[in-house]
C-alpha cells in the first residue's frame, strides 16, 4: 500500500462542477503544489471518470470516492477494484455518506482492496459505526455526522465529544487504523481543533472544491500542520 | 446528438480483464478498426474508469455503462451526466440487467441526457418492459431476456417472438426509437436472424471481450451488414 | 378482481403513529363507515403489518402499501403477493414517492398480482412516467409530484396541467387503466378539481391520517362525489 | 427485553409457502408444542404480514425477519419498529442474507430495538463482519456462510473453524452478545456441534419450513439439548 504521512488532509471532489473533467486535474494539481510547496500530506478523491487523468497530472495520492463489490465479468457500469487500479489510483473512500454501502460489501471491499494493494477510508456517521468499521482494518476511518455535511458548522467545534469518543473507543478494539474526521472542515483551525482531540487527518469537500480560490483555502488548512 | 449509422452493434466491456484499462483502449481500437474497414456502425460501452482514455483513442462513437440520477454538487461516488461528457463519451446504456434502475431514474437520465446531448440506450427484459421504455423517449430501447445473457444461446434463435414482438408493440407507441436486441449474440448468423426479426442492431458482450481474438468475432459479426 | 366503483378515494396510512396496530383499525373503520352512509368508494392502505386485522374488521377494499417482486422461498423479509393474499387485502401500492421500484420489477409485480386476483395503483411522478407505467397495464396509475407531497399544496390546484398532461397523454396508449392523482389533496374542493381535470379519484394520506378528527375530513372529500 | 433462554432454536419462516398465512400460524403452533413439550427454547420469525396472528396464537417468542430505519411519517411500504411492537412481536432479524442492509442502519434499528425493547439479531456472513456486528450491541449475531445456506450441509461440519473463529473473535470485544450460527443446520447432530463448537443457539429455516412433519425435525433438533 502506497504510504500516506499523517496527518493528512483529505479532498472529496463529490461531484462540483468545479471539480469535474479537465477542472478535477486543476484542483488537484493546486492541492499537489499545496503539499509539495509546504510539506504536508494531501489526498484528492475525484470521480471515477476523472481518475485517470488525475492520477498522470499530481504525484499526491489519487483515491477513488467509491469501489463496488464483485468480482470482474459482470456487475456492468459499477466500478470494481481492478479498474481503480488501471487508473493509477491507490486508494478509496467506502461508505461515503452519499452512498452508504452494506455492511458485508465493506468488508468484501476492504479485503478486496487489501489484495490489490488499495487503501480503504470507511467514512462513517457516529463513534458506534466507527468502531463496528475499525474492526473489519480498512486503512482509516473517517468519522462525520452527516447532520453537519455540507453547512460550513465543523465537527470539531460542534460536536467535539464525537471526535474524541471515537477516537477513545476506537483505539480499545483498533491501535493502528488511522482516524480521520469531516463535515464542516473549512479552516486550519478546524484542522487543528480536530487535531487536539485526536484526529490524525480530516476528510472535506466543499471548502476547498466550491472555493474561488482553492489555493488560499488550503493554504489555511495546512497552516497548523505545515513543516 | 451524435449521428449513429444503423444497423448497429453495440459492445458492452462488462468487466471484464479483458476489456480493463489499457486493454480496454486495445479493444476499443480493435472495434475502431473492423468499424472503419468495413464501413459498419460499432459503439463500445468501456468502464466509467476507462471512458477518458478510450474516447481520447477512438473515432466510434464510445457508450459509459450506466448514468445515474441526480443533479451536481452531491452523489459521491456516482457517475453524473455532467462527469461523462467531459469523458469525450457520447451516450451511455441504462436500466442494464445488471444494473437495474428505478423507473422515475431511468425517466430522468433520459431528460438529463438528452439536456446533455448524449444518446440514451435503455435495456430491457421483455416487451411490455420494452414499451415502457419507448414512451420515455430514449434514443434506442435493448430487450434483452436475462435468462439468456452470457448463455451463448442467441435470442434470435431461442425465443426469436421476443425481438418481434418487442417491435411490434412498441411500433404502436414510438415509431422512432431504436429497437436493438441483445442476449446471447455471438454471430453473424445471430445478427443477421435479429435484422430479420426487425432489430435495427445488438448489444453483446462476452462473445466480443472474452473472444482470443476479438476482431475475428467482429468481422464474423458485420458480415451481413457490411458495405 | 374485486370491483372498485369511481371516483375513488385511496387513503395511504404510510407509518403515521395514528395509523398504526390498533388506529389503523379504528381508522380503516372511521372510512368504512364514511364509505357506507354517504355511498362513496373508499380504500385504505395500511402498513403490512396492520393488513391483517385492517381486512378482518372493514368492507371497503384493503390495499397492502407495496409488494416485493420475487417467488417464495427465498427473499426474508419480504413481503410477496402470495403472502399479502392472506391477509385478505385486495391490492396494493407499487413504485410510491418514498419506495420507488425498479422498472423491471414494477413490471413483475403488476404479473404477479394479475395472477393473484390483486389489484394494482402504481405511483409516478410525472406524465411522462405515468404513460411509462400504464403501458404495463395495472389497475390504475396514480400520479403525484413529489415536490407537493406531503406540503398540503394540492396538485389539482397548484400543477392542474400534471393531471390533465397525463390524462391525456396516457389516453393515447391506454382506454381502460384508471387514472389517480395525488400529492397535497385534503379538502372536497381539491377532489373536485381533480375530477373535473379527469382523475377518477385522489390518493391521499396525511390530510385524513394524521386528522384530529378523520371523519370530518373524509365526510368534506366526498362532498363533490357523493350519492 | 424479553428474556430468552439459551441454547436458543430460531426458525425463520423465511416466504415459504408451508409458513405463509395460516400455515404459519400453524408451523408457529408446532414450534411452541415441542418448546413447551420438551422445555426447550424456540423462536419463531414470520412474514411481516403473519405477525400479528402468529403472536396471537403461541407463546414462543415471535420475531419479525426485518425492520426497517427511520422514524414513523414517511417510508411508505417499509415496516419500522414502532410498527413491530403493535404486532406482539418481540424481537427481529436484522441484515439477513436475502435482506442485506447498510451499516448505518443496522446500528441506527439496533437502537431503535434497544427503546421499544425489541431483541436484535444480526446476520452475517463471516467472522470479522461477525465482529462488526457484535461492537454495536444487538442482542444476538448469526453467523451464516451465504454459500451453504439452503445446501442441507451444515455449517458445523463443513466449515466449523467458521464458528469457533466467529466465537473467539468476537469474544475479544464483546462478552455478552449471543452467538448463534446457521446455514445447513437440519438435525440435531448439527445443533450439538455447533453447541460444542460455542454457538449459543442455531437459526435455520428450510430444515423446518419446508419438512412433511416440522415437528418431527424440530424433535431431533432439540434432542441434544432438551431437559
Amino acid at each position: 500500500m502506497v504510504k500516506i504521512d499523517l496527518p493528512v488532509i483529505a479532498i472529496n471532489f463529490k461531484t462540483y462542477p468545479q471539480a469535474t473533467g479537465e477542472k478535477a486535474v486543476l484542483l488537484a494539481q493546486a492541492c499537489d503544489k499545496v503539499a509539495g510547496d509546504y510539506g504536508v500530506s494531501i489526498v484528492v478523491a475525484p470521480q471515477t471518470s476523472d481518475l485517470y487523468r488525475v492520477s498522470q497530472a499530481v504525484d499526491i495520492p489519487v483515491f477513488a470516492q467509491h469501489m463496488d463489490a464483485g468480482e470482474p465479468g459482470r456487475f456492468t457500469g459499477h466500478t470494481l477494484g481492478e479498474a481503480l487500479i488501471e487508473t493509477g489510483c491507490v486508494g478509496t473512500l467506502l461508505n461515503h455518506s452519499e452512498n452508504r454501502m452494506q455492511l458485508a460489501d465493506i468488508e468484501a471491499s476492504i479485503r478486496k482492496a487489501e489484495v490489490l494493494d488499495l487503501a480503504t477510508i470507511v467514512c462513517t456517521n457516529n463513534p458506534l459505526v466507527s468502531v463496528a468499521a475499525s474492526t473489519m482494518n480498512p486503512w482509516a476511518v473517517a468519522v462525520e455526522p452527516p447532520e453537519l455535511i455540507g453547512t460550513g458548522i465543523s465537527v470539531s467545534k460542534a460536536q467535539p465529544e464525537i471526535i474524541s469518543g471515537t477516537v477513545e473507543k476506537i483505539r480499545k478494539v483498533n491501535k493502528d487504523v488511522v482516524i480521520l474526521c469531516g463535515a464542516g472542515i473549512g479552516s486550519g483551525e478546524d484542522v487543528k481543533s480536530a487535531s487536539d482531540l485526536g484526529a490524525q487527518g480530516v476528510l472535506l469537500a466543499s471548502a476547498v472544491a466550491k472555493a474561488p480560490s482553492p489555493e488560499d483555502v488550503l493554504k489555511d488548512l495546512i497552516e497548523p500542520i505545515r513543516k
